[in-house]
């Protein structure tokens, strides 16, 4: 194999827990709107469900780009349909700020510690459908100690475009087989693979993506399997 | 003055000693290749001084967009030869090593304190003329912890096109009165403050850049101007 130099990352689902720090969000939206009757899993799952739908038009050309921001911001109003609620009886500075939940999403508990570890050999970088303002603010609010942060902004293209992996590895100036991402996403090592980097496949019983109908997790294709990423510092540092 | 939520950084002369640390490896590639008449500093100050002119035609469209560590080498081998030396004389691989000297530019001293008191209260990322590779590898040799770094070639543009200011402030989501330069050149600080952006000028004594023939900076036209980076911090920070 030839030498590493670049490890970059999936954030949602791979480095944090998105769909419980939402929902934690979210519930407390619900309780001070007084709607008990709504459940904060269920609204949280239907939020974060809208948004592979959403971004498709994206990737297929049928919509320009557009930051993730603005797509969490349709998509919660779309929800808020969806449990009856109409968007317009909530204050737009309300859902501003219920939609910065996902500027805030909490690490699984391995995540700092083992992007640290990697850090000491690897540039270590998020490669994510987030914004960059998004991805740093969350970064600065968790502690994660990213080398550079790759918004989707940045390229102007969602996984799985091939350009999204592509230009974060020409502004590397990395070959691709000298990179690896790391993800708890089959159809986003897929991608990665295809452009000839390596992968690693992060293991998240939890992180099961209400979006996505296949996950090609359990394959044995990927380069590396790990049940966090403190496993995957282990590994590959004991390599190196 | 609206609240500032991000501080962007000029690097080569406000952040690192780049005459100074590039002197210190030509001095090591001279006295490896016997070359003892020819002085460090001087050769130094040449090739940083082939700089500005060698990106004069990518600013004015005349040629097309190409990373410094390009411009570097070209302007490497105009300096060896200006000096008396074919470049065909070095391997291809010492040449691309000295021209490595780039991605590891000493901080001054109070760099790393001051920018990580910054980094409390601030986003703080590099605007640099360097590229992304170039400044990720700078920050991790020498522990600067930035939260972003903008190399130029994320934007495609070099200072002090107005694009390169205002690419960044979008990527950040920041509107440019929320958003302050940090530089030791009246050039980068008036193009910053035509954007919109706030100036805060850092008196680097020994930071004169050969390449540019005018410096503003003793102008009282700056929002600040320090000596250094941790009085910066001081300064904005007891204002906030």
């Amino acid at each position: 194999m030839a030498t590493i130099e670049v490890l970059f990352f999936d954030v949602l689902g791979t480095v944090v827990d998105w769909r419980g720090s939402i929902a934690d969000e979210v519930a407390v939206f619900l309780k001070r709107h007084n709607l008990p009757h709504i459940d904060a899993h269920s609204f949280a799952d239907a939020w974060v469900g809208n948004y592979d739908a959403a971004i498709e038009p994206i990737r297929s050309g049928q919509r320009a780009f557009t930051a993730l921001d603005n797509i969490n911001m349709e998509n919660l109003k779309a929800c808020l349909a969806q449990f009856g609620l109409a968007p317009s009886q909530f204050a737009s500075s309300e859902l501003e700020a219920l939609n910065l939940a996902w500027h805030k999403l909490r690490p699984w508990p391995d995540a700092v510690e083992g992007i640290t570890q990697l850090k000491k050999h690897y540039i270590v970088a998020p490669l994510s459908d987030g914004s960059t303002r998004l991805l740093v603010d969350m970064a600065k609010h968790a502690h994660l100690p990213w080398d550079m942060v790759f918004g989707a902004d940045i390229s102007r293209s969602y996984k799985p475009a091939p350009r999204a992996y592509l230009h974060a590895c020409e502004l590397l100036d990395v070959h691709p087989q000298r990179a690896m991402l790391v993800a708890a996403h089959g159809y986003d090592l897929d991608a990665a693979r295809t452009c000839g980097l390596k992968t690693a496949y992060v293991l998240r019983e939890h992180a099961s993506d209400p979006s996505k109908v296949v996950d090609a997790g359990l394959s044995e294709k990927w380069d590396h399997r790990v049940n966090n990423l403190i496993e995957l510092a282990k590994i590959l540092t004991s390599a190196a």
